[in-house]
């Protein structure tokens, strides 16, 4: 049996509170919370862990992968982004044994819903996905409160059978 | 055997040199330092240790484990979390395969003491811990000498049978 | 088998565009792209990979394998540090699996020669060498264009027998 380790990183600003758009973090909605802008969902949970299916089956990245421009891509959800992440990892001959995301920010407060979230990219994925939290003290641009930054790590599996 | 990768970081903010703070990192004490702000001794290399253990084995992190308000935790030395994470963790039906930590920072220089460090932390895992350590040459929180940071991954086992 | 699994960061500062640094990264020239300043060539690609090995090894980091200050490493190519990291940690009894890396930041545009420049790391290795690419979303020193940061993370397996 072939592993392969990959890891992707992903950072989104908040969107001003006044555009009214909302949260999607770990392919969950956040009702009440700011969301954060960019192209798609700008779900940095989802994000990060789909780079870092990538990366393991070195498919290369969101970027080359679905393009910043795509239309068939321009507002996916993560959720949509992970299903179609794992089909081209599994088309390329590996199964997802895990995916680690950690979430790095202020807001939301990713603890008392970790379990659904969870639940939520695990079954996008199809395989076991694990979701944590934690703060930078104050400091970098996710202490400053400008956006919130994922991490992730994923392990496959090649059968060289 | 089922293996599990896991990720975890950690910043925390230099306290004020007055304040006389000792400096804890990676499960040692490093006298004449300004020691890091924070709940529990703020050792931000065990932390990250921590949470890549906890991110492996999908049970979330030190915030949900051990909260940031349980006063049986406040205070904690990072051994002390360390090892109680890792009865965790084997509780959990894992076994500790190693956990590699990067400490991200201007100070203390981590490379005198290395060998020190990863004997300390592997006695807490009761695993291999190896500890690294980088600057970001000037730049961001660390560079600036704000705070330090620290990055880790963990691999864990699964017995099938 | 026993696997290991590492992680290593960089980050390194643009240099003054007049000074004509040029910019190496993931073992490839750029040209006409601003460089990146430092001790050898500043190849931040190629430095997470490294430190993800030796963090895999438990062999410590760039620094306290090749020193700051050692006149026989200063100027050495990302590529030249690849090629003998592998061979310290292969000395030490592991083969390599796999390395990740990814790249943080707004310049050079990684995407068009991802083959290339994976091509050129993974000749170094010995190994599958996958490159990625994100940026920070124009926050914190990547994305105020202050430098390049990369992560990466290795795995590694030693036999047992």
């Amino acid at each position: 049996m072939q592993l392969r380790t990959g890891i992707g990183t992903d950072v989104h600003a908040f969107a001003q509170a006044a555009s009214g758009r909302p949260m999607r973090l770990a392919c969950l909605d956040w009702p009440g919370e700011v969301g954060l802008a960019g192209h798609s969902d700008a779900d940095v949970a989802a994000h990060a862990a789909c780079d870092a299916l990538f990366s393991a089956a070195g498919l290369g990245d969101l970027g080359t992968q679905f393009g910043t421009d795509d239309p068939v891509w321009a507002g996916a959800s993560g959720a949509a982004l992970l299903v179609e992440t794992v089909r081209r990892v599994r088309a390329a001959g590996f199964d997802v044994e895990n995916v680690a995301v950690q979430v790095i920010g202020n807001r939301p407060r990713v603890g008392g819903r970790r379990g659904e979230a969870e639940e939520a990219m695990s079954a996008a994925v199809g395989a076991p996905v694990s979701l944590s939290a934690t703060t930078s003290d104050g400091l970098g641009l996710t202490g400053r409160g400008e956006g919130v930054a994922a991490v992730a790590t994923a392990l496959l599996a090649r059968s060289t059978g």
